[in-house]
């Protein structure tokens, strides 16, 4: 029953690609939206609700998952797959992104990053070897390498440092992922460099040395003009194999997606349609709809009659607003699976749109779509 | 089309009674337990989810939503049951109780209750007449009488002059409710008089002579012994016209319910499962279990392996005990649904043990079980 982790691209237009991968859960479709479940749960919807959105793959944090209910209780549970009632397949991020923006007392060294928890003060170490650990721990399908994050901008000096110190890391992630030898699970090399294409040639090279069932774009989405992340997705997917998928790292906006999508990649993880969505924000056909606003409180129309999506289609804007401004938990449960839904809706949309050749009208449409800003008064 | 608002006994054993009622958006089988929807929502459910428990009719808070969105604003957008999307039976509440236990700057004459809202100190009156309005406006399917609530212990003039008040606002809301017209509507009036046999039989007299759809016995659960609560029911529902179905007010415990039932209450209401489960608790046949508590955090097995509802058995006690401790909304959801649904369970296992002639023994048994306290040990 030994099966490889397999990405089969069956249509390409532009740089855009429509494909599919195979990890012992089940198949993705891509280009594919992952929805965050952070520490075991994508935050307010049960399993059911996500899968009723389109998702066929969530991504799960190590640095939440290590501090609590930590990997080794999640193994004696059955894995995250079980743990967390979410039977299709599963990617977890390598903890390092978290350890930089959440936990105190970092202490960064070739070996592995020292960090205090952010919830009770514990000390932990994170190596290279030790996040494959907690993520084979977890059984993620698609685990990723642990990797230096930085903020942007940065000095080029700090850039490259990090880069290169990631390209160690990546390598031996990868002899410990290698020690696993488990048929069908993957991991991915995650491409560094910062807003330096130069950087990011040499990173993606080198990973590609190394060998990996994938190639994610880190260190983006970390604070840096949509410009100068799409200019560094546009210029990294080329170097890249065409034949293994890409996944951009923590992005980003529905329009994000489109124009990365545009740009040649595959994967996206982001807490956006959850976050925003419990503050009271909606992602639409017809762009962002911030439901707290008191032109909403007698509107009886949804958000979009013609969404897939029954929640978009059968609660008022007024009910919705009504929820958002009683900050009943409701709000946000409905909000952020409405959310969801658009953004899966919008990835299916892509897909369609490349496997038909009509990517760019698409692209176009879409864009107008949100431009409009609203459903067209009668 | 015209229907009225009809109760049919079917059977009974010693006080206990199994029966349904009919109303304008569908039937109730009795005795019945209604989750509570206070403002529009019961709190981070969907309907469909409040639905699978099994639950046929939720009760609306008219004081919560009287002052947000408002019931002109609920009406302009169809009703209640358009607005939250509930199709079935709703039965809203006078507002009279949370008046008295959540707003300030209260002063009550005989023509109506003025104060200041708990949101925004904005002043509201509230009238039998109001109420019915309200309730009307809202579209309940029954409403309750406007009412003076006292908590207990008090003096007995007090409880006295309260409950007479709460006759004359009987009288006023009767009278307002009659000019509606609106077929197969219900109107409960309440029996009021504290811990006072006494008062509570005048009381239930006076209520029988203007007449309802059905009678609720109200000012308990507001602080009392539950032998006080339980004298007083069993000594009131002998009171009560024996067609009409009979209402405890905000009670109670799954405790409460099974002895109440066996005292002739037919309907109840309650915060309990849904509140109680966003702070970690589970009801389920082996009593109360505080998912908080450390020694389920390794534990795999489900809240109970034969309950009829998918949440109770598929996730593990371990995942409900991380969900807790990490303040994911999703516990709070799934405890909300699982006791939801073991309320219900519970009122279903007495409507079939009545049912069958074996309330006494089903009776029994329940008992044993909470107090086992758990699953028995393999």
């Amino acid at each position: 029953m030994s099966e490889a982790f397999t990405f089969t691209l069956s249509k390409t237009e532009g740089m855009a690609r429509r494909g599919a991968f195979t990890t012992p859960h089940g198949s993705v479709q891509t280009p594919a939206f992952m929805p965050v479940g952070t520490a075991g749960t994508v935050k307010g919807l049960t399993p059911e609700v996500v899968r009723e959105t389109g998702a066929e793959i969530v991504l799960g944090n190590t640095y939440h998952l290590m501090l609590r209910p930590s990997p080794e209780r999640v193994a004696a549970l059955g894995g995250l797959h079980t743990f967390m009632n979410w039977p299709l397949p599963i990617l977890t991020d390598s903890g390092g992104f978290q350890v930089m923006s959440l936990s105190s007392l970092r202490k960064l060294t070739e070996k592995a990053v020292t960090f205090r928890s952010h919830l009770d003060g514990t000390m932990f170490e994170l190596s290279p070897e030790r996040s494959i650990e907690i993520q084979a721990l977890l059984g993620a399908d698609i685990s990723m390498q642990l990797d230096e994050c930085l903020k942007l901008p940065a000095a080029r000096e700090e850039i490259a440092r990090a880069m290169e110190l990631s390209l160690r890391w990546a390598e031996r992630s990868r002899r410990a992922f290698e020690a696993r030898k488990a048929d069908g699970y993957a991991l991915f090399g995650i491409v560094q460099g910062g807003d330096d294409m130069a950087l990011r040639h040499e990173s993606a090279r080198e990973l590609v040395n190394i060998g990996f069932e994938g190639y994610a774009i880190g260190g983006l989405a970390v604070g840096e003009p949509q410009a100068v992340m799409l200019k560094v997705v546009e210029e990294t997917t080329p170097a890249l194999p065409a034949a293994r998928p890409r996944y951009l790292m923590g992005v980003g906006t529905p329009h994000d997606l489109l124009e990365a999508v545009a740009r040649g990649i595959d994967m996206f993880d982001c807490v956006m349609p959850t976050r925003n969505g419990r503050h009271g924000m909606a992602f639409s056909r017809f762009g962002t709809i911030n439901l707290s606003n008191a032109r909403h409180a007698d509107d009886p129309r949804p958000l979009d009659a013609e969404s897939p999506h029954p929640a978009a289609r059968t609660y008022s804007r007024a009910y919705l607003h009504h929820l958002v401004k009683a900050n009943e938990i409701l709000g946000g449960v409905l909000l952020s699976t409405i959310n969801i839904a658009y953004y899966q809706a919008l990835m299916a949309g892509m897909r369609s749109a490349i496997e038909a050749g009509r990517f760019a009208d698409f692209h176009a449409a879409t864009l107008a779509g949100w431009r409009q800003g609203d459903i067209p008064a009668l």
